[in-house]
């Protein structure tokens, strides 16, 4: 096993977030499922968007905004996406090389266009997403450039990736470059119906040693075991997995492992402004901490703190160096 | 004189804001004088935007963010502005639709793009603006909607507009038109270093009548008379408009009239964020006031509110309804 040359490789829909404040009832009557990933259709699209409000654009996607987050902490971040050879590919790509990520997916040419999901901000500072899919469908096993698999310590990739067709396939490959080189993988379960639609695929990915590392927060947790139980839930994701990271809001996140439990509790905030990114940075600081050989309950607290820079301004992805805030911190 | 139909149709150049924070040596590394607007080429924003961090995209330019304030307060505004028929146009034109603006400016087929604007927010919370004009050079005459200007009480335009070629001659139409129906012209100055460059026609559109109301910060006022001294170019203006708006920053502004200076404190904050913005918030809560008949030390509150608004977070347009705030005030 040679050195990494990466800390973690993440692999994900790249995606640019439209991002417009709404009122509950507007949710409601637009039929839009609050704090979940909705999927969308170009014709919803553009009825949503004549729909929404002014609204400012930030390069996203979930393991996208969690390769920035490690970017942001001073760690060595790579990434997969496909975006297409419009101006919105054009920010995305410029956001990911601006933050220091090592980003060289070949953009689609032409048609469909680069992916973009529309959230919408209530009141509670819960985001309510509605994606197009665009360029992300064709992102397939031809995009995973196996150099990079080989030569980070972890490969991450989003459960979203199930949503089009030929991500999963590249997914199974690059899992496999990477345990045949001695590295790990992990997975985000991305969102509870997400799971719903692939709870069988995920669970077999774990059970079957394609994924090592599991983060979820603790509805798709129990969305993947249909329980209400959290303890359920905890004691039977210790079985089906090595190291799961379960985020709890308000209430600071739980790692499981085959030995052990640890409870850690959140990093406070002045005020919640938005949630988007959340689970990505808590993911981003996790994992960096973690690759860097820190202690669980440290990986836990770097990720706490790394979520709680992001939801205190609208977007994704930090607007400080977390690296500063982590050196500050003391962690 | 037949009832007004827009309280305010503003003119200005149609720009997309791409919004990065920077070091102060950034802005001297790369040469971007600090606080202004730096015109470039299409060669250095290409350059600019390898060196910028990652950035939020938010739609601006001067005069589109007062419409947008305008709207914002429960005003009817309307816009004249291009825009190219790409992406950041089509997002353009759904923020102005999207807060209640009129705009209908024909987009322009092909090259050159929407205008941008890259704009790096330095800790202080200044911003220095770099900004390609693209679409914008072709804004002439023929886009000129004489309904639009005849049925609104107050045509407002950016100094800005004499930077492109053909849009100066759009606004001594646009004036005309005005003036046939009864109506006011109001301008920006925009920037000192506008002022320096189209200082004897800024000074001409004043002495000439062609325009009635003037809004300018203390730089500006003081680059158009070439003096270092406040009084004396509020006297100054007092001879050549019948009405000044002086913006201040933390001093708040001085409205200018032939007969009297009015002082009114600038409004509290608790964090100034980003000054991008600030004085086109400022010229719509004075605009909005004054078409709504309020006295002219109120006019000056509810634009000071509108700025205080605006300078709280990353972004030149407000992210609440004004209306609320203005009501809430209790001005």
């Amino acid at each position: 096993m040679t050195d990494p040359i990466y800390d973690v490789l993440t692999i994900g829909n790249a995606i640019a977030d439209i991002i417009a404040n709404c009122e509950d009832d507007f949710l409601v009557r637009e039929n839009i499922i609050k704090g979940a990933m909705n999927l969308i259709d170009a014709e919803r699209a553009e009825h949503l968007y004549k729909v929404m409000g002014p609204a400012i654009i930030a390069s996203g996607g979930s393991a996208g905004n969690t390769a920035a987050g490690i970017a942001s902490l001073g760690g060595k971040a790579a990434y997969f996406g496909k975006v297409a050879d419009d101006e919105l590919g054009g920010v995305f790509t410029h956001d990911m090389s601006a933050i220091g990520v090592s980003y060289d997916t070949k953009m689609l040419t032409g048609t469909p266009p680069t992916a973009r999901s529309m959230i919408f901000i209530t009141p509670d500072g819960e985001r309510s997403m509605n994606t197009y899919l665009g360029a992300c469908v064709e992102l397939g096993p031809e995009d995973i450039e196996e150099d990079k698999v080989a030569g980070a310590q972890i490969t991450y990739f989003e459960g979203y990736l199930w949503d089009p067709p030929r991500a999963k396939e590249a997914i199974r490959n690059a899992a496999e470059i990477a345990h045949a080189n001695g590295r790990q993988v992990a997975m985000t379960l991305s969102d509870p119906f997400c799971v719903d639609r692939y709870r069988d695929e995920f669970l077999e990915l774990m059970t079957s040693g394609t994924v090592d590392i599991v983060f979820a927060n603790d509805s798709e947790l129990k969305s993947l075991y249909q329980t209400s139980s959290l303890e359920s839930a905890f004691e039977a994701i210790r079985e089906d997995c090595k190291l799961a990271a379960i985020t709890q809001s308000e209430h600071g996140s739980t790692i499981v492992t085959r030995e052990k439990t640890i409870h850690v509790e959140a990093h406070p905030i002045e005020k919640l402004v938005d949630t988007n990114g959340a689970g990505d940075a808590y993911a981003a600081g996790f994992l960096w901490a973690l690759t860097n050989g820190r202690n669980l309950d440290i990986c836990a607290k770097i990720g706490g703190l790394a979520a709680a820079e992001v939801i205190q301004h609208v977007g994704p992805r930090p607007k400080v160096k977390l690296k500063q805030l982590v050196e500050q911190s003391g962690l």
